[in-house]
Parts: C-alpha cells; structure tokens; sequence
C-alpha cells in the first residue's frame, strides 16, 4: 500500500482527490491537513466522504507528511515550493497540483505569479505531469508538477498537429471555457451561483496564468519553434468541465482524423471521437477522459479542434492520481477507469 | 459471471444501468434492446460509455433475453408484464425497473397506469424491491419490481417513524422536489432546458401514480393502519436528485434521532446524518446512498424528515444493481461503494 | 418628481431599485449609498445600468438623504433602525427592506436578530408594507416596513384560508423554496455556483428569522387566534423566485377557488390562477407579481396552495415600490406594469 | 396606433414579441396565429402574459393578417416567402423573423434551407433588418428580413474593424456561444434540461446557417472584398443570451477603443464597454442592447472582440420592435429602453 497524504484538502481539488483515493486499492490514506478547518472531520466538510474518509483534517504544523511514500499538495500556488525539498530529502515523492513547478523558466513563473520562487533548482528537476507526452521522465520522477486543467486540454488538443508540423506556429488561437469549479471554493462574488449562473462571459483577455503554460509546452512540441498563441478564457454555467476550441491554419494537406488517432493510439484516457463528432463536456463528467474531436470546416485552411475534459479529474486529480499510478509502477488506470456521470 | 440482459436501453435508467454494470466484476452484459434505436452503437448515442460498452443496440425481436441469467427492464409501463412470464418460465430473473408489478391491488394499478394488467398472478409473486424492508425476500424472489424514485426516498424517510407508531397516520405530508431527469429522456416541452431551468413549480398535485405506491408501503410499515398522505411532488432545476420533506405528526415523546440510527444501523445505503444537519442531494450525486436527517422544529408536535437520494441510482439503477446482488448473493455493495461527485 | 434615496445600493435588492426606478417616470433619484465601494460608479459594478444611472456610490457620511423626499434601505439588518428617526424629522418618508420594523415584539425581533432595537418606539408607528393587507395605512405613513420574501408568498397564500376560518390554526405548513438570490450578494462559500447548482437542500430547519415575521402575518389574519407553523425553508438552484407550498386542514366544506378569487378581486398584483393550475416561477420572473394556485388532493382534508413570486421583485424591490406608489398617491401599478421574462 | 398581426405565435420569439409589444404605447395587438394551438388562449400557453394579452390563438386560415399594418413572423423557415406578397399587396408592412429574406443570393438560400424559394424577387426588395447598419433603408421598407441571432452579434462586433478596413479579411474566426433558448421550443432530446444542462458543446462545426448570413454582411461591410469565415457556434447552459469571440489579424497600427466608440457613438442600443471591460450576457439579459468591448491581448497582432447579446431580445424581437419603430417613425427605443435583469 502506498501511504498517502494531502496537504491542503479543502478545496475542489483536495475532495476531488479524496473521491478518487478512496476507493484506489493500492493506497492508504494517513493524513489530509488544513490551516482553517484542522480538527473538523473531511466528511462533515464534504458528506459526500461519509463512510469512506473517518479522519479529521490535520493542521500542517502537527502533520507528519514525511512518513508519506507520496505527498499531493492541492494547496495555493507559493505553497508547495516551500515544503518540497524537505520532503524530497526524506525520500517522498511530491506531486504539486498547483503552478509552482510547471514552468521552467523562472523569470517568467515570477512574473506571472508575483512571487519569488523558493526553489529554482528544484524546477528543473521537475517533470511536468503530462503522460501522454513525459511518461517516461514521469515514472522515475521524484517531484511531479501536475499540469493546469486549461493547459490539459489545449495541450493535447494541439499537441498532434505541432509535433506533425502540420500548422503554422504564430498564430495559434485557443478560446476555452470552464465551468465555475475552476475558480475554486473560494467566497468571491462572481463565483456566486446569482453571478455565474444563466450568464457567459470572456475573463482575463489580457493575459492569464495558464497562457504561458500552454506556450511552453506548444513549443516543446514544435520543437522549440516560437509559438504566437491568442488564448481567451471564459466561464460557462456549469459546474465541471473545460471545452477548449482551437484554430490553426493548415500549412499543407493531411489526413487529421488518421493524424489524432495514430498519436492517440496507445493512450487510455485521450479518446478521438469519429469524423464528424463533437463531444459534450458532459461524455467526461467525473471521470479522467480527454475527449478530441478534429474539424475542417468547410475544407478551409483552418483545422478547429474540439477538445474536452473535466477539470477536476483529468485537468488536475485525476491526472494526478495516474501520475501517482505511473510513478509507483501499477496499471495507469487504477482506480480511474469509470463511466462518465451522465446524464 | 452473471448473463445479463437490458431491456430498453436509451433511456436515462438504461444508460445509468449501463454506467454501473460496466465496471460490475461479476456481470457480463450481453444484450441492450431498443426498437428505436436497433443497430445503432450504444456508445455512440451515450459517448460516456466508449471503450466500455462496444455493443449496438439490438432489436427486441432479435434479443435472445431467455439465455441471460437476469433481465432488467427499463422500458416504459405496461412492456415487461407482457414479457416477464416467458422469462420466468426460462428461469431467467427479472428486475422491472418500471411499475408493473410495484402495486399488489391491481384495480388500483389499472386505475392509475390506464391499462388491463397483463399478468395479476405475477404479481402477487413480485418481491417489492426495497432492501431495507424486503431484504429477506429479495434474497428468493425471482421477479423484482424496483421501487418509484419517490417512492423510495419517501418510504425511508417515513418507515422508522411509522414502524415505532410515532406519528398520527391520518394526515401525512410528503412535499417532494425532483431533479428533471425524473421525467426521462424524452423530447417534451416542459422539460426543455429553456423551459426548466431557473425555474420551479409543483406538477401533479392532483394525483401522481407514486402516490398510491407510496401508501401501499407506509401502510405496510404502519402493519395496515390506513395512511392518509397528500402527495406534491415538483420539479426543481437540476439534473439529478430527489429531496423529500416529510412532515407528520407525533403521537408521543421518543428520541428521534436515536430511533433512526438504530432503524438503518446495518444499512450501508441509508446514511442517517447528525443531529442537526441538513443533507444535500448533492452530497448522493452518483451515488447509491439515501441521507436522512430527522428535526422537530421549535420543539413543536410536527416532526420533519429530509430524505434525499439521486433518483437515477437509488431511485433506480443502483437499487436495481443492489436488489441483482442480492439475489445472486454478492456482496451487496458490489459495484456500488463509490462516492457521491461533489462538487 | 419624488425626489429619492438609496441607502445601500450594492446589494441584489439595491441593483433591483435601481432598475425599476430608473424608467419609474415620476422618480429622481438623487443619491445611491454604499461604505465599501464609495466613488465607484454605479453602472461599473452593475452594467445593465450604464446609459440608466451615471451616478456614482455615495459614502454614507456623505450623503444628503435628508434632502430626499423618500429613502429606501436597502441595507444589512440592524442599520436602518439607526438613521430613521433623524429622517423622519427631516419630513422624509422612509421605506426599509430590511427587518428592523417587521416585528412588532421587540422581544421578538431582539432575540431572532441578536441586537437590541434602537428605537422601539418607532416600530409602533410602522406600517406593514403589505399592501394587499394594510393599503388604507400604507396610504398615509411615514415609515414602511418592507415584508421578507419568504413572508410574501406566504402569508399572501394563506390568509384568505385564515381570513375566512376555512383551516386549523394549529398545525399549518409551509414548505418554501427560494432562489439563492434571497442570499444575498455576499461571499459565501454555501452561495457559490459550484456549490447550490444541481443541488437542493433544506437549511435554517431549526428556526429561521422570518417565522415569526409570517407567524405574526397569519395571527392577525386569524384575528389573533394562536396559528402553530412549521416552516421549512430550501435552497434551489435557480436565481430568482420563491415557491411556498402551503398545507392547513380544512375545517368545512369551502369553495376554495371563489374564496380565492374573491379575497383578490381587486389586487393587480396577486392573480388567482384557474382551478387545476400549477404556477411556475418563472410566469413572475422579474416582475411584481404574486401567482396563487389552490389546491385539493383527492378530495381529502388538506389545503394545499402554491404560491409563487419573484423574492426580488414583489418579494423586495418590487413591493418597496408599490409601498412608494401608494404613499405618494400614484397609480400603484407605475412602473411596475411589466410582462414577466419568460423564458 | 399601429395594428399588429403575429404569424405563428407560440415560439419563444413569438412569445417574447408580446412580451415586449404588450407594454407598447403605439400598438394594438390585433392576432396571433398559430396552426397547432388554435383556440387555446395565449395567457393559458404563458402565463406571464395573464392580464397582458386576453385573446385566443387563431388558426392561420381565419386570421384576416391583411387587414393589419404590420404583420410579425414568428414562423418557421419558409413560411413568410409563401404569404408576404399577398399582405404587401394589400398594403401590410412586414418584418420577417425568420431566414426567408436575409440572403440575397438565391442559390445559397436554396442550399442552405433545402427548399426553392417561392419569391425571390421580394427578396431583392426586402432591407436586411440591422439598423446600426441599414438605418435609412429600413425606414422606406415594405419588407424587413430581421437578422438572426448569432449575425446580429458577430456583425456588430466585427463591422468597425472591417470598415475601417484594419484586418485581414482572408481568415476571421467567430466562436459563438448561444443559451439554449436559440434552439427553440421545440421537443428535441438534445435541448431536454437533463441534456443541456451543466455541459458545453460545440454543434454545427461542419456548417451553420449563419454563416452565408454573416459572411454576406461582413463582406458589404469589407467593400466587397472576399471574407474567409470560421464560425464555430456553442451550446452553453443558460437561457438566453449569445457571446460572440471575435478573432482577427490586424493589418495596420490603429486605436481600437476609438475606433469602435465612435462607430457607435450615436447608437442607443450598441454599448462600447470602456477599455479592458469583458462584458457579461446578463448585462443585456431581457434588453435590446449589444454590448462590445475590444481587446489586443498581450499587444500581438490578433484583435478580439467580444460583443454579447439576448438572443431573444437584439438577437430577434427587440430588434424586430426596433425595425417597427423605425418603419413607422417611432423614436426608435420606444417600448425598449429597460433595463437588462440582473441578477
């Protein structure tokens, strides 16, 4: 059994853990902490957990977190980068869901994150926890820098086309939208059910965390070539799932369909759906599935890639729940290969 | 391995039957029937079930449901008592997941469904599908009639107040409030998103065919005193979920919650909450569980019972997996002990 | 012109205000308070006004509200009561949606609201701003008191039983259901999109502040009988729109849809539906109206009424301008004539 | 006052037509036809419209339309072209709703509507509905072709950039977002609320009506010049409202916020949000106005635009009571300068 723990589990992304580790045959859960609610039961927080996790949060200061074999933080960005080291030096491994590993460059991370970044040595030696792309680097990982859920779907919607050099690099445009979880539980009035609900709006056009995130991995996957990248978020009235619509121009004739399924072939959790097809976020709801459909509208210059997820499970506890399954050897899918919760 | 047959496929029952029998270790499905949709992939009308469910539709004519182990009937009212004796006589088992063998009086089932019953006698064998109540007898039967969504999470709600003679059965209120996938998956005005959403009303106050179902087992637990119980059920915008707010008024002194607790304390499936609480129908998204909490406002005469269960599970199909386990003798949480998806 | 004020324009009712007022023709408005957000401008923080009201937030030291012939409170409990006595000097009319002049307990009042009243004196002098009730008084005071949402539907749905001795007092039901609006526009976690969409739940089971606010309503209605009410209050995921569901024994045979008709021959804004409906929330979405439904399951004994308002509209802003209407001899329908959004 | 006729009645833009026709000052509603719900009184099918509309459904064949001023349809495709000429010819102004006159080549109607169309030299006559383009012609009209919901937003969007002539006109992208209410009344699963809700996805990816509709205004508005047109519309769970993001390439250094300001300067129903504003739709919920606001992420060479409307409001009646406005020299705003419902 893989001895578990959580720090910071309050939040969408902590619960959402929990619903997946609890049921994951290979793992024992020992500690979930919590500044503000250390001592209250994690299933009087969330109901949902009654009869599966009997603990109560711990608060980080009294938590033991280095008799871990693994350690997910689903803490705040800032967080994570002050803990890793020593946990790594204890011999656990980290898997952060939050931002502080995913960018390499860490002039950039700064900027964007208006902080000084604790540990820059140790983002190098991050690998960034996409499996369809750095399984390899992922199995022997210590510390794992789980990928963003817009990033998630704009990456593997995009990914086959770069690698295949199929379309031009400087104007890439990705306009995504996201049901209200990817906020987070956080009190803020726009996030209110009277704000959000039976309205639709764009955010942070002018630039967004997630957008240089994309860019590097897009780049990684154009083999370094600079990548221009337009990329609008929106938030949408739902509670899960982020539907990520891209438009490149083609640069030369090619079979998309055959393109998306040879790449995807051997993965799992990335379904191209058939010519024609245009999946619901809902075919992913719950469950750790990527969902791509490819268009040609019209038989234009430009290819429209529909791309799907659940922000909470492949776009960020999920997918960490299979890096965790990819670094301690098991099947990729324990614990992760169930139905989509639809209707 | 149990053989399994489903008939009626495309509806919200069927394709949850679908979501649950999928990753069922001890099922092998082997046929799904719709006339509508015969020939059609199952995963391509429900894409949730790519890479699970790889079969088509097959035309009822052409099933062979007499070489299954267990049937389970999704289809409208009135289609399994045209089918279930020739199963029974096969020695197939059937679950209807309908409501043609839910009432033991069939002058009063031909009332309320509009139709002549097909087979009384059958009738009087069916086993009402409520473990909590008829655990014994489903463990025997070979024809399960599946309990109403209503139903079941009124029924739980009153039992152990009824059981305990606690409350005047004379006048008993059950106010109701449904998710709309209650109405089923079909194209009716009223259940349009821009017809249901941001919006709530009450249907069927003059009559709902759960309303003698329901009397029918309040009756039971009350050892045959008649109950006299208004019925308003309505539709409230969300997908899934029931949440009953049951009233009725007490006849003497007695600890409520204890009273409860000691009712479902070998129940796996009904979660009896702490004093005070209030349950969400969220907290049971996806889930097989019923959540109770007991109140007696102001310490006034009238108690309140909050029942809530997600209809589509244990209103339906996780009810109907749970009463298959028992009648096969699996574990009866078999497939069934996931968390409920919150948020 | 009626020159008037608005103290505490933030919130859900504030905004509400302000969008009948601004086309209300004989309507100036002058000022629109808040402390937090002084010196924005009205139509940043609410842009479905920009073109309507190009005035910015006053601070409340600021504000001139004496020099206004009316103000409305559209504040937290607990401040009105503090600021009303020097406006009442000043000749300015005072209406208050807020509490603070609800209850004539101070008892009362002080014990569901946790403060001690700062001039009981003038609750005395206030005046129900039910109009449908209290028209005559409204007509000539100075200071209204602007009825809670969940007491609208309510006492609007059983008074003409109570009226008429057509129920029981003892043992009356409300079972209401309101949109998360009614919450308010504060940054709470429960209020949150992720949180009470696709979900229902009872809360404030225990006691909640506007029992004795409708308890009081219904006593007088009763002419002072002692009325026994359990209320139960849910959330539901929509924005706007309260639906009770109102139970009481019949004590003699009643031609309940004449006894309705005739009790709101007169009233614009309460329309009695034809026997057999079920009103929608929705058919009063934005607009004044309170639709009333009267029930009589199978013949029996119970009452059921369904009664249905938008709690912005005719639950708060709505009625705190048909109180202005009637205390300043207009049409009482001036501005409040508007079809309800459907869908 | 101005006689009304409505053809066909009992759709959401027929329905919404009253709404707002019901509180004109200048009109008299005469009829409203409608085939299926002949007879049926209007408040019965919307009871928002009890008190506001007293008449009956009258079956097409009895309504005397010719005897009107002006004649609404609120029809299907392909209705009007059979019966304007007969109304025009007896001297009956009219406004079409529906697709029948919006495009003036014939070839492309007929391909993208799948019938022969049964006038086309009205259609040469007929003035495209738009007025913060064709102002002047709407004026003269017999025949208004009222633009659809999705080319309302993106022409308003798009046209000043185009004008101006400040983007590449070879490769624009629309990524269009629309509440479920676009898809009309009608029984179809995909719109069910158990469907639409709490899931996003795109639809008509391979081709849309719109787009011959949109891509023949915006190339009048480019001079002629060819446009290259991606438009990828969404389905988004909410009621009404549509979101337009608006992708092109910038050709030459220009100031963008002047640049649609003064476009718009002296439009009452298009509102240029100042800079850095992402307009919400329920900003405009209820109301005739587009709302637009203009940005160039990150300083790069691709401008978005984002322009929002309701659908049902600037996206089909309100621009229809607009256009009447306008045909019969009404201020044009008369009946719809309200305020948007927000919450």
């Amino acid at each position: 059994m893989i001895k578990v723990g959580i720090a910071g589990g309050t939040g969408y992304t902590g619960v959402e853990l929990l619903r997946l580790l609890a049921v994951h045959p290979q793992v024992a859960l020992q500690v979930v902490t919590s500044r503000a609610d250390a001592g209250i039961p994690v299933s009087q927080m969330y109901p949902s957990l009654r009869g599966f996790v009997d603990m109560p949060f711990t608060h980080p200061g009294q938590a033991r977190l280095e008799l871990c074999d693994l350690v997910f933080f689903a803490t705040p960005n800032g967080i994570a980068m002050q803990q890793v080291r020593a946990l790594l030096d204890a011999g656990v491994k980290v898997i952060d869901l939050a931002a502080d590993f995913r960018l390499q460059d860490i002039a950039t991370w700064e900027k964007w994150y208006g902080m000084t970044h604790a540990c820059p040595d140790l983002v190098s030696e991050a690998v960034y926890g996409l499996p369809e792309v750095y399984r390899a680097q992922i199995k022997t990982a210590r510390l794992v820098a789980n990928p963003g859920c817009y990033p998630t779907a704009v990456q593997l919607g995009f990914i086959p086309l770069l690698e295949a050099g199929a379309i031009e690099t400087a104007s890439l445009i990705a306009d995504a939208k996201s049901g209200v979880s990817g906020a987070g539980r956080k009190g803020e009035i726009g996030n209110l059910f009277a704000e959000a609900a039976d309205n639709f709006k764009a955010y942070g056009v002018a630039g967004h965390r997630h957008l240089p995130e994309i860019r590097q991995g897009l780049q990684r996957a154009a083999e370094g070539k600079e990548v221009g990248l337009t990329f609008v978020p929106h938030l949408t009235p739902m509670i899960r799932g982020i539907h990520a619509t891209l438009y490149g121009r083609l640069t030369r004739e090619i079979d998309l369909q055959a393109l998306f399924e040879q790449r995807y072939a051997s993965e799992l959790f990335v379904d191209v759906m058939p010519a024609g097809c245009q999946p619901d976020t809902r075919s992913v709801r719950g469950a750790n599935y990527c969902r791509i459909a490819v268009h040609r509208p019209q038989g234009g210059d430009t290819v429209v890639v529909l791309s799907v997820i659940d922000n909470l499970v492949k776009g960020a506890a999920g997918q960490a729940v299979q890096n965790m399954n990819i670094m301690f050897g098991l099947a990729e899918h324990t614990a992760l290969k169930n139905v989509a919760l639809l209707p």
